[in-house]
């Protein structure tokens, strides 16, 4: 019986640094030889991190990479390994190196190269053109990259098709919520169609506005799934696949036969077997996916993580209001980072209700968090003080307002420049959406949690969060007053905006779904209201131009998939 | 003899506002007709405006081009037209429509899409694969798109040898200092190789970022430059050419005949002539090209102009330090907008000297701009005094500094929300890059213009400023005082960092050239200096990010052309 031992190593590297980037490899690769692997793969890009961007024009860059790829492939003895890295010729590539023994035997490039989204891979790389099979002692492999995977008619096929009987493909595939239900369907079909075993191995950890869920799994040639890694973890994905299952399947697939003649033939490499390793039985390793909810708040704890860790950060503070935002962002930086390095502060102004003081409190008591209290009064009326004679004659109105806000966010960028310490920004997605903000106020901050998340799934959040402690951690009145800014007496955010369910939807049709005042009135919203959020998002776009990156957590985020021109007179 | 009058009308659209671009169009198609043309063309996407960006995902975006297409082609009577304007088929396209007596008579796609710098067209378009030439009466005409006419083995080549007599190019091409020259003498190759007059017609105006200059410019068969329109300005370009002086170059011309048999002959569309229209002599249009400094000044004056006035202020704010950076900027402001649209604002601290207090007064007079004096005392020692017990037993340090910022941020977006005014950011592209800068504070505003300009460069300009004007705008003891953020006692930026002239020239390597630390180090620059400059670039990157957007005017600017990782663990 051939059998091969597979393992996914789903690792976390970091953008740039390519030599601690090379030892996570090798240390991974030890632990695969000792799990008994024959072939160990890891992500797109390992070596480099993903996205490296514009550090890809920088030659030195792309020599650092090679320079690790030639050390990590030196130290592949008695394994076959599959490494993303960037390969250069007469252009650079986005790559994958096959290892053997020793030795580097073979490259893949990237072919179809996502444009798109958050992806501008056009920018940086020259498309491949080849796709080889390796035959390593009697088993027939191939790798290819990512994007190439989503095309039916792509070098997967045309690898099965000259015999591979697994597929590797390597990843950096960045989270929204649902996806990963959707790429393990659209792989199923894939590996079924082609009947070849697909090993699909995803980076873990976030990278600035992106989180990478790891993930990663393995189907048969019947498109049965019989492996999966852990989500938001590093981890080794192992299973044994029996090629002569695949074989057996070939054997009697009549249009696979046909097919076959008429495909090219792609450069095939013969390597000698290696010594087997001894197999103990693999742990079965089937990770449960998660429940949706859950799936979305460990990719802010580990968006957020990574972000503060890997700038080199340890401790955060962040304003808390007594609202719901705040209450969110405060419980996932804890998840992240620990009690110990999170450090709340209430700023209360004289419209700042009894109920949000105390919620605040209870919060902070809650999380186990320290609290500082820096209320704003004497500082607004300095300001007011200060800007009497140029404000003479003039009403207050919403400038004061900003004011309050602003002096919020010089306090905690105070603590900030004073203690080293990241302030961590507590705006969601319906307010930075319709510009619900004020600039250089509630939207200071280094990293904005809750970025992506709509009003309405900020509420379900919370309410997880709390599910998932087993206790309270956000108290209940923080869940039922209704949201206010609490800049003037008896505000309420719906003053302002219409109702967050209402608010919400209209928002995903335009900012998610590109969707005109046409199309979203026909879904059975209010005209006037859905005219008003659109000129509110087009309005707001130099606000978002200046805000601070956060976790994308749905299909299209406020970051590097939403290129809106400011001066933009569309209104339709 | 066979005679064309063409016109170029170079014109200032803005992105989004489609009817109102039409009408623009349609004015100077009016234009063009009363100066007597046969043929008129129009700049690159200048239906839609250039860049549209995600705009261009919208169906309603597209559908209100193609109708705005559609009025233009039926007022076409009487005359050809060239007019950019996105293309809808199976995909889009960046399109050039051939107009012809009141009928869209064919269209050209943009072949060659780039996607490098600023450029993200890949994104957005497919690529054409056809080049059509058109037959009007007795004369050939081609026309493509930008990009395009740089490839010398591209459309405009293979346009040619299918006998296009003149091929109009319409173009996007943001402006960055030098580029005008060397955009000439490229085009002026390509119509002596391919034996055509080019009409090169450029776009006007700011859109963000980006500026486009204009001078647009046409070069007969023998790559001589017949016409060149303004610069920075709306303009329409006249020139009569001469056909029979091509027919007679191209007689003699063998290597051509025998290139034409290999050509792939494209669609050949045939049209009617026009009546003749009375033709009075043209103008001579050859303007002069401007002075380097001037060039530079202008394109900060017109992108100024168009970001304030096209996201519908009127009124901006500056504050003024009485160092070099404001002054400039209130300079550029006065000459884009009047100097009753400008404010200044000065806001003293203890450690502003008598000397800055003086010369920013000055500096408003002779602007003739008004000026509002706040100081920052009050406010600064009301923030001292309620952070102070969290700030117990800590010593004072740049977190002051950064307050003493932050409120002068606060005062201009006070002054903004009150009075409706922009603030104009003042920062340099020399401290931007090193971070020599406080986030919310002096970074505060919501246009950079000198945001591109490096402090060498901000000094040079200065000057030129006080030059055009004939008379001292700016005082003197601005250029001879040592710069200083006057945030402590005594302080001057080269307590900080290196001088100007060696920072400069480092950041050039770095941030235009992608060259590491080997490289600027083999240029004969301190290694410990540059280590230190890039590292600062690089561990600021956060910053930038939250910047306003400001005027490219180099080759590569902090904005669309600068993609770096925030998490960049990168150090080479």
């Amino acid at each position: 019986m051939r059998r091969i031992r597979v393992g996914l190593a789903q690792i976390n590297p970091t953008v740039g640094a390519i030599e601690a980037n090379a030892r996570l490899v090798l240390d991974w690769m030890e632990r695969a030889r000792a799990a008994g692997c024959d072939l160990v793969a890891f992500p797109e890009l390992a070596l480099t991190g993903y996205p490296p961007e514009d550090l890809l024009f920088k030659t030195a860059f792309i020599e650092a990479n090679l320079r690790a790829l030639a050390d990590v492939a030196r130290q592949s003895r008695g394994i076959t390994a599959v490494v993303g890295y960037v390969d250069k010729r007469d252009d650079i590539f986005n790559a994958a190196a096959v290892l053997h023994d020793g030795a580097q035997v073979g490259t893949y490039h990237k072919q179809y190269l996502p444009n798109y989204g958050v992806f501008d891979e056009n920018r940086y790389f020259q498309s491949g053109t080849e796709a080889p099979v390796f035959v390593v002692g009697d088993t027939v492999l191939a790798a290819n990259i990512c994007e190439d995977i989503w095309y039916p008619t792509g070098p997967t096929t045309l690898q099965a098709l000259a015999g591979a009987e697994l597929v590797v493909t390597i990843n950096a595939s960045p989270y929204h919520a649902g996806k990963a239900q959707f790429r393990e369907k659209m792989l199923a079909t894939r590996a079924a169609d082609d009947l070849v075993c697909l090993a699909f191995v995803n980076t873990v950890g976030g990278q600035d506005e992106l989180v990478f869920d790891g993930q990663s799994f393995i189907f048969n040639e019947k498109g049965e799934r019989i492996a999966r890694g852990r989500a938001f973890e590093e981890d080794l994905v192992v299973a044994d696949l029996d090629l002569d299952e695949i074989f057996r399947a070939r054997l009697h697939d009549s249009r696979r036969r046909k097919e076959k003649l008429r495909a090219a033939e792609p450069t095939r490499i013969s390597l000698p077997s290696l010594p087997l390793r001894e197999k103990r039985k693999p742990p079965a390793h089937e990770i449960q996916a998660l429940e949706p909810v859950e799936e979305i708040y460990q990719a802010l704890v580990l968006g957020t993580r990574d972000y503060v860790t890997k700038i080199g950060y340890k401790h955060v503070v962040i304003g808390l209001s007594g609202g719901i935002d705040s209450a969110l962002v405060a419980a996932v930086a804890v998840d992240a980072l620990g009690a110990a390095n999170v450090t709340g502060v209430t700023m209360p102004s004289p419209f700042s209700s009894l109920g949000t003081r105390r919620d605040a409190a209870r919060l902070a008591k809650n999380l186990g968090i320290d609290m500082l209290r820096v209320p704003i009064t004497g500082v607004l009326k300095a300001y007011k003080r200060a800007l009497a004679a140029a404000f003479k004659g003039v009403k207050e109105d919403v400038t004061e307002e900003n004011l309050q806000a602003r002096i919020r966010g010089n306090y905690l960028m105070a603590l900030s420049n004073k203690f080293g310490w990241l302030v961590l920004n507590t705006g969601n997605k319906s307010e930075i959406a319709v510009g619900y903000t004020t600039l250089y106020g509630d939207m200071a901050g280094g990293f904005a949690v809750i970025k992506d998340c709509p009003k309405t799934l900020v509420y379900k959040l919370s309410e997880h969060a709390n599910a998932r402690a087993r206790r309270e951690l956000i108290p209940e009145t923080v869940f039922t007053r209704p949201p206010s800014a609490e800049l003037r007496p008896d505000q309420t955010d719906q003053d302002t905006l219409p109702p967050y369910a209402e608010l919400d939807a209209i928002l995903e049709c335009y900012v998610e779904g590109d969707q005109g005042v046409a199309d979203i009135v026909a879904r059975g919203f209010d005209a006037q209201t859905v005219k008003r959020v659109i000129a509110m998002v087009d309005r707001n776009e130099y606000k978002r131009r200046q805000g601070a990156i956060g976790i994308k957590i749905t299909p299209r985020a406020f970051g590097k998939d939403w290129r809106l021109p400011i001066v933009n007179k569309f209104r339709e």
